[in-house]
């Protein structure tokens, strides 16, 4: 049995999976390609994997993706295989939560004001700071990751309004309303905040009619994918003050252009994909990893976290 | 019934207070001291009455200070008289604790970094984040301010000890241990953050021995006073890298002179004595303010929130 990882563990970590698994032959091979060919398992952040790569890799059985995002694996070459796909849905939710609640408190209480006065070496107490308590959010995409920003919210007398493609309640959510019937809560929301998959469904799912419909006082914040809205809607809601900041920690293109008007935006935050980054992380991965592989190894059980890969998530 | 307030409330809430009390004669003058003699009741914030303005104000019974902080009247003056003192202890906690957790958060999911990257448009995914969760915070004075931040702290999964006088058990707090036992407790803490008033007991409470026993991660959060801890002591911790950080929102010295090192130190946030600010403010001073006007113009029974001019709070 030999497991191919396309990223490098941490060094107790490599030891922690050859200590618990001392049949299998761990290759920790970084933009190295040379295992495929003799790979069972692949283990991977997902970016990386091409349709050749798939072909190379003639006795993959299972990919293993340590992070949420599937839609850069080439997916009628695992699908025509037969490949299983797991990924690890889940891990992230307390990471993006608290980036989530970082930058709304931060917004909510001046921080960047603060630090730009300390630059400046000036003691202003003009600060326009305000609260989270006794507003609104309307989360897009309240599964693990949105359930956990709604209860963090709540903690925060925060009023949570949940929004996914049926309207079925989820957690932490204290009402909930469809993608079909968005427009009727968009004008409660003092926050929009996405953590939206990548789907047919969720593309370019918020037009211009969405942002017109959001207070003018609006944060929107958007931790799922950037195909969610166009750069032209969004730069026209913001431009013509439709919504008064954006939190965006994903975007149309990645990396985000030199030359993108985002960048001076003084409404907009610019986050560059790491709202999910944490020491924390590969150890969660391992985490999810080590049992999926117990059972693998006895009776080729399919992995928790199981990816469908027609459904796109 | 003349009441004077050395600050100018809204229109609306100068409205409301006309509205509620007809028979009042209300003056709102701001740096305007010729109502003093004439006023039966004074409400400030704290900071402009000195100790002849109290021999000028020679009717005035009641002071309400819409702040928490009272160190800064003029107490023998005021005692000698008997002039009964409250203030609105206990409004602060929801703007404070919010500014409590945008600071954490902001630090521990690098949004200093993020917002200096942006401003370099400077796509860099480098970030260093790491997280609240499973963390232990110290809270230095657990009261109305204290315990609202303990109990946001633990809804991110972060162990609070409180410390007061007495050690005896407060709000939101796991553990507590007495001011005179701190140094047992402050090993454990990832965050050592003060909300204590200025009285003879907390003056200068934080020895150089006290940032010795913190965490070399540890960040100092001071929401209090600044005569809590000596700049000499703070700054040798700090440019010893004894802790981590300080995020500081009160000072030995207010405003911070501009040559002081804490403006340019990049394991410093400088806040200027705004982590309480809200657009609520007034309006919550003024939910405190006019039950018990209304009592006191009924029977001249004493406010709620009566400040013990001896203690200090």
């Amino acid at each position: 049995m030999e497991i191919l990882f396309t990223f490098i563990p941490k060094e107790d970590q490599q030891q922690r999976l050859s200590t618990e698994f001392p049949e299998v032959d761990f290759h920790f091979l970084y933009k190295d390609k040379t295992r495929l060919p003799s790979a069972d398992i692949i283990v991977t952040y997902g970016e990386d994997l091409m349709a050749e790569d798939i072909a190379a890799a003639q006795n993959v059985q299972w990919i293993m993706v340590a992070s949420a995002g599937i839609e850069k694996l080439p997916h009628q070459a695992i699908a025509e295989r037969g490949i299983t796909v797991s990924n690890v849905k889940g891990i992230h939710k307390i990471p993006m939560a608290e980036s989530a609640l970082a930058h709304l408190l931060s917004l909510k209480r001046s921080l960047p004001l603060i630090y730009e006065n300390q630059r400046n070496q000036e003691w202003n107490r003009r600060t326009r700071s305000s609260e989270l308590h006794n507003s609104t959010a309307l989360i897009l995409g309240p599964g693990a990751i949105g359930s956990e920003i709604g209860r963090l919210l709540q903690a925060f007398g925060v009023k949570t309004i949940g929004c996914n493609r049926s309207g079925t309640q989820a957690l932490y959510m204290e009402e909930m309303v469809s993608f079909e019937n968005i427009l009727e809560k968009l004008p409660d929301a003092d926050y929009v905040i996405s953590i939206l998959p990548s789907t047919q469904e969720t593309n370019y799912l918020l037009k211009r009619a969405h942002f017109q419909a959001m207070k003018k006082t609006a944060i929107f914040m958007n931790l799922g994918r950037g195909d969610l809205v166009s750069d032209e809607v969004l730069l026209e809601a913001l431009q013509n003050e439709e919504i008064a900041f954006a939190v965006l920690d994903v975007f149309e293109e990645e990396p985000l252009p030199k030359d993108h008007p985002y960048w001076s935006m003084n409404n907009v935050i610019v986050s560059p994909h790491v709202s999910s980054h944490s020491g924390k992380y590969v150890e969660r991965a391992l985490d999810v990893f080590i049992p999926n592989l117990k059972k693998w190894l006895a009776d080729q059980t399919v992995p928790a976290n199981l990816v469908n890969m027609e459904k796109g998530y």
